[in-house]
């Protein structure tokens, strides 16, 4: 992986880096936060949130913009910021919407031809990335994992689909019942066709009934969010959760909107609860 | 005043407005944070923490990448950040670079055509919107002032200028010495033509030997700026303050570049210095 940036923050490193992704067979770009003890000529291995960024999105827009540098720093934890698709793949369409291909992976592994070889998502950010970071990098193997929106539901089917693998998840504002809203459906008929059994697995509410593992789910929505009536759904979520006994705490934020506003406003909060899961706090 | 947008930001707002500039003759956009008690039914007025803004910065960098709305919502201070430029007015050549023109008004008054009846940022941030945000926002006629680069330069000669008009003032990696580097050469000669004894008066090394109010200057400035050794010469500014028993304590931050990052690192340093001189602290 080539470093391609650094910059000093709150005594930490806000790096970003360039690396060629084998299982998304194109070069990817990612952004790394190491708090201050992580950095220097004796740097301690830490855990790492993954953050899991929205729509459009790349990794810079949480790095920038969520104000999350300060309270990693102090609590000693990395955060890790993938991209959000495949770039420079030039599949044809790949750019026509904001809401599918470019900047719209939505952290499946696709199916459908022509997404299929670049668009897996999934297995880039559970398996491919933090195998290269957790050896490249001075991190341990302690991960939680949280987004935002497209984000917040990749964060919440990683940790669905692996047990034992994250300490915490968190979200802000998931997509929280894909195969029911119109992002969802889109993408998941692009990536993954017609068939409407497959969409199941990459479903956070769907997913909730299969769970072997109790992991709580810490989820912040914004009241005056545009995007909580048609695509966002969160009570079908706590739905799944009450039937099946599944901890959750939906927080509806009052007069928050779906912006970065929002992230900044509460991501202390997440970052809190990722620390005490991950023991370091 | 326009209302363009408002989003909730730790329980404050941040709302976008457009208003028609008498002084600059052009349509401007800006944005205010408004902390919790200046917001709701029964509004307090708050006093202001007036942000200058870097080259090629809008009203929108600051807002988005500072990390200062927690702090400022908890001390009870307003934040508003002016746009850098007049805009819109269709100059030859306002949009050639980045240092000159449109996102680099320099806080002057501009004497020499074309720039001269649009490019009058200095009466425009420490006039015209001063007086019409204490009227239209809940906002006392309290005031403290700071800016990065550019913005640096421009917060301290809004101060230097105006003894009693501003409680405090900081900056972060300000343009120290424009008269004696490129960025304030180009941007002088251009606004105010070849008669360099003009510049004086807006560069602030020279108005020190000139101040008649020993308002203390607080400046960070980062070790590994890419702009430190050309652009900025904080030690020129140093030298005029010792030379001349004005206060100043510049902060020379060890790694920390030009960045927000590095904004964001010491923004609460500086709302806590500008709250101790609003009384809010």
């Amino acid at each position: 992986m080539e470093l391609l940036s650094t910059n000093v923050s709150f005594d930490g490193e806000h790096r970003r880096y360039r690396h060629t992704s084998a299982t998304l067979e194109c070069t990817m770009e990612f952004a790394v936060y190491l708090p201050p003890v992580a950095v220097g000529p004796d740097p301690q291995r830490v855990p790492a949130l993954w953050w899991l960024s929205g729509l459009t999105c790349t990794d810079k827009n949480f790095m920038e913009k969520a104000g999350a540098h300060k309270k990693a720093a102090e609590l000693g934890i990395a955060i890790i910021c993938p991209d959000t698709s495949p770039r420079g793949v030039n599949l044809p369409g790949e750019d026509d919407s904001y809401d599918f291909g470019s900047g719209a992976g939505f952290y499946v592994n696709a199916t459908e031809q022509p997404w299929a070889p670049h668009y897996r998502m999934y297995d880039y950010v559970v398996k491919e990335l933090p195998q290269l970071l957790e050896n490249e990098l001075p991190l341990t193997d302690k991960r939680s994992i949280s987004g935002h929106s497209m984000g917040g539901h990749g964060a919440l089917i990683c940790a669905l689909h692996n047990p034992g693998r994250y300490a915490s998840v968190s979200a802000f504002a998931p997509v929280a019942h894909p195969t029911e809203c119109p992002w969802g459906q889109k993408a998941f008929k692009g990536y993954l066709g017609d068939d409407t059994a497959k969409w199941e697995e990459w479903d956070a509410t769907l997913l909730i009934p299969k769970a072997t593992e109790r992991l709580p789910l810490l989820i912040d929505q914004g009241t005056e969010d545009q995007f909580l009536e048609t695509q966002l759904n969160p009570d079908a979520l706590v739905e799944a959760c009450k039937q099946h006994d599944h901890p959750i705490n939906l927080r509806m934020q009052k007069g928050y909107d779906h912006s970065y506003f929002f992230i900044a406003s509460f991501i202390d909060d997440h970052l809190n609860h990722h620390s005490r899961a991950l023991g370091q706090s």
